[in-house]
């Protein structure tokens, strides 16, 4: 018999933002990988929502546990033996998860995959914080960039000059260890340091935690306010919505 | 007794893809208020899922039900009256569903109110489609931009231009009827007219339905397969991840 994959999302981290979908998924699973974004409330409870085995795939920067291509390796193999895994990814598979790096693995080697959407924190962490990322009035549109490489790099895949020059939302994900440079290099290609800023992390959890300021200032503001990755940066006139009141 | 607003997403339709947070919330209504994009089986299963009362305040185009106005002092009244409303928005409260505009106006009127996020279409539906909006390897950013004004008008809010000199991938929501304006502006403004596009119709459903083709003949090709409104539309490489298997 052969084995299936659910490429799902945990959505941001709060046990109450799954969907039932996932958890259907989870209760049918013989192996669960997740990665260390799945919040850990979340990784404390799939024991109780799955009686299968948990595998931590964790690669959080600096703890490193398993590599892209050994995870690739385990899913194809636990799925050949028969298994029903759960690949389960903190917010949406496929916003900057690498979920469709693993579904074409998986497809290329012939393995029934099915995906399952889950809430992007990239959207949720500034909503619970009131933040709007759209909003008829202030932004018409939104761009979400991952924030993990240098954006002075000579090899940035990344055009930041293009970025700075949108009025709309901007996202930046898992960029706090680089929000220095980020800010910086977007002002320098003519985005108005005013703008407002905000900083967001472990959003939607209990101990979530935030920081206002201006693209000028944000870095130094959550160096001081201590806010440690991995986090959300909001940068547009949205930001200023939630003050509106 | 004061009364409360939650601001809830329901997701891109598929009833198995609520949260178990916008649940509970529906089993405490006293009052649902809900849109045209809650997909309709969901529509349906309200009344099992709640014993609250249902109003549709759909305001699908040329069926015009509640205006935003009506909609936000009923919003109010309702919640002043001391009940628990649910205000049910298709996808994400936040994306594009004037849920910025209604937390605003209940903030300013002192009225107790929770965001829940959902699921948002424009994700979920490329993603069920097996199009991963950011890869690695193709696209380091993802634009939504709404769809729903003309891009020709002098007064559009949205500046075309700069969107269409961004090389990652961009996806339009609502914007089936103006397809054919929108991607003869991107062209006109530098986009690679044979740059891959699908645009997809009820998302997550049973009966989702897709077209794939380029930017320049998109908008013939979801006329030809008679896709209605309301789709979602991806524009960027990330297409064709879908069909590298």
């Amino acid at each position: 018999m052969a084995g299936k994959v659910y490429l799902a999302g945990a959505g941001p981290g709060a046990p109450e933002l799954l969907t039932t979908k996932v958890k259907k998924a989870l209760e049918r699973a013989d192996v669960i990988l997740h990665d260390a974004l799945v919040g850990p409330k979340l990784q404390e409870s799939l024991s109780k929502l799955s009686s299968g085995e948990v595998i931590d795939c964790g690669k959080r920067k600096g703890q490193h546990k398993f590599s892209q291509e050994e995870i690739n390796q385990l899913l194809v193999k636990r799925a050949k033996d028969g298994d029903i895994v759960v690949r389960l990814k903190g917010g949406d598979p496929f916003i900057f998860g690498r979920g469709g790096e693993e579904l074409q693995i998986l497809k290329k080697h012939g393995i029934k995959t099915e995906i399952i959407p889950g809430i992007t924190s990239a959207i949720a962490a500034p909503e619970v914080a009131g933040i709007p990322l759209t909003h008829r009035k202030v932004a018409s549109h939104v761009t979400f960039v991952t924030g993990h490489e240098s954006p002075a790099k000579d090899s940035s895949s990344i055009d930041w000059e293009k970025l700075a020059k949108l009025d709309g939302t901007l996202v930046v994900l898992m960029g706090i260890t680089k929000l220095k440079e980020i800010s910086q290099t977007l002002i320098e290609y003519g985005r108005d340091p005013s703008i407002p800023a905000a900083t967001i992390e472990k959003g939607t959890l209990a101990d979530q935690k935030g920081v206002k300021g201006k693209l000028k200032n944000i870095a130094k503001k959550v160096r001081q306010a201590g806010i440690k990755p991995p986090g959300t940066t909001i940068i547009g006139d949205v930001v200023e919505v939630s003050e509106d009141y």
